[in-house]
């Protein structure tokens, strides 16, 4: 139901953005690049939740050569995150990075410029603007009411000094934490350009709140066909950024993986415990990789029925259990027995 | 920057819904409404976090008469949900009901329609009419791609009905658990009629997939100006659907309450425990009903600048923690000392 905005397509590492790519699911990592251990650990578990690319910070030449190791040892996309030094991007790509995240705009003269564009036109590693409502440069309106104007100009200017380069592997991102400011900014550029673009609100605080911002600003513009690749900024353990994206494309039918958890709320009618029914079905399957939806209802007049679109489900009443699929009851047995008689219809389904 | 579409305006037991009066956030008990003593104390408590009408399920004449002894003991407006049997309305609304959830379609007869119709409009009492995805009548298309059209035709033939009799005091939802059915649906409905909608995704799940779903459905829609009165579904305690109503609503700058959290996701430039400190700041400032924003960020170089919008802020770098305002540090004391220098701040602000 969602037409997706045409734009052109960059390849990261093998991991292609834009075009009609599927996508994808990035994150950071908010480990000391140098700690090679620690970053490579970081990188495996967000890899086995589903992480398609994955960014690290670039604050000195050290954690640019570490790049060279980390690489060897993990199997998704690696992405350098630079600030203000063109030899750290220069490095990171010498030492393997798939793509660049700077802002040409604060490397600063264009001869240094020049040289990254030059190194990264050569190994054909795509560089993401990455403009942020809170690093804009002087000389553009930092006022609340241009703010999203004033994201999308940093970004085609910046776009400009890229293209005048002849350089044109570019990804764009135009964060902001106020999430209307980053969906106008979003729905301006994507009016304007056809370069792929990356999502985020940024700063979007800790694990509840950020999840709400995220998914408000992402899922509009996702409804509106607009992203190519996204990531979810949490202050918090980055494994839940890589939940959190694919929940997010999953909620929208854009992507499909593992489990989609369909309950409906308790209500005065419901006389099981569904709170904690639901989360134990939650835990138990949270790690399948084959799509599949499964419905806890609360109540056996309602539940089948409303939930008739799970692949199966489960609902109770009192001391008794009961299985459904496609909206039909098709087992009954004692309440304690239906998370095992569950488990075992879907090691059956699957 | 949001405009918002035009609709009627009705009152709920002295909040307004519709026309220009504030998006309301609502929510539903999950007690059984026959203990009242266990419903009012979750009524009160939800009214603390910020609920400005609560819905209760009356399944039966007991519950009915519950309301009485309820409304006597709270605050906010009370909405009785009713299904299948008129006398249920009829009691309610005799008991104090402030509004009723409905649908004449499954109420049958048109005799009984008329007769909850009649009580209604002689009392003034508003109905929302409640379609779901999952309970839709015969006849109408149950496939996933005509769900949106059929949940708009559900709708409206449920408005006419009323309509017939004369009666207008009416709010609509139409609620499905795939999001982007709900949000075309919504719009939908939007474009043919001004009756206020109370928005809401059904059966969202668990906390994080729930918040997820809800924040992409409502907020997209509350971005297009459509959302008179929000509820979040929750398979969770429903203190967090309130939590949940106002982060969106704060997200999109449609209301103002308590605290605003901007925290930066930590990267590799990080030298504090950011997660730890978000949430310290989290927790200790929740409970404040004016509204703050606050950032809490990792480092000093980027932080006080891309937060320059936060009333106040904290950010560090080994064992120094700094106070920032407006973007510019106005104090620096040892990391330890951090939180209560920003606390002793903070109530000089409030």
């Amino acid at each position: 139901m969602i037409k997706r905005r045409k734009t052109g397509k960059i390849n990261i590492g093998g991991v292609e953005i834009g075009g009609n790519s599927p996508v994808s699911v990035q994150s950071m990592c908010n480990t000391d690049t140098r700690d090679i251990r620690t970053t490579v650990n970081q990188i495996k578990a967000m890899t086995d939740a589903g992480c398609e690319l994955i960014r690290v910070a670039v604050p000195d030449r050290c954690a640019a050569e570490a790049i060279f190791e980390i690489k060897k040892q993990v199997k998704i996309p690696l992405i350098a995150d630079i600030h203000f030094d063109y030899r750290l991007a220069l490095e990171s790509m010498k030492n393997g990075a798939d793509a660049l995240r700077l802002n040409p705009g604060n490397i600063g003269k264009r001869k240094f410029i020049q040289k990254v564009v030059n190194e990264a036109g050569q190994r054909e590693i795509p560089i993401r603007i990455g403009v942020n409502a809170g690093s804009l440069e002087k000389g553009l309106s930092h006022k609340q009411e241009d703010l999203a104007d004033s994201l999308v100009e940093s970004a085609m200017r910046n776009v400009r000094v890229l293209e005048e380069m002849d350089f044109n592997l570019i990804k764009v991102s135009l964060k902001a934490s106020d999430v209307t400011t980053m969906v106008i900014a979003y729905r301006k550029f994507a009016g304007i350009s056809d370069y792929p673009v990356h999502l985020g609100v940024t700063e979007a605080g800790t694990l509840k709140s950020g999840l709400i911002k995220s998914s408000i600003g992402m899922g509009s513009l996702l409804l509106d066909g607009i992203g190519d690749t996204i990531r979810v900024s949490l202050t918090e353990n980055p494994l839940e950024e890589v939940y959190a994206g694919w929940e997010i494309l999953k909620a929208l039918n854009i992507r499909k993986r593992g489990l989609t958890l369909i309950s409906c709320p308790t209500c005065g009618r419901c006389t099981i415990e569904l709170i904690s029914l639901a989360k134990q079905v939650e835990e138990k399957f949270k790690n399948i990789k084959k799509p599949l939806t499964i419905a806890v209802m609360g109540c056996p007049v309602n539940g089948p029925g409303e939930a008739g679109f799970a692949d199966i489900g489960i609902c109770g009443a009192n001391d008794e259990g009961y299985i459904f699929k496609q909206g039909k009851i098709v087992g009954k047995v004692p309440f304690d027995e239906l998370i095992p008689r569950l488990e075992s219809e879907i090691y059956r389904l699957l």
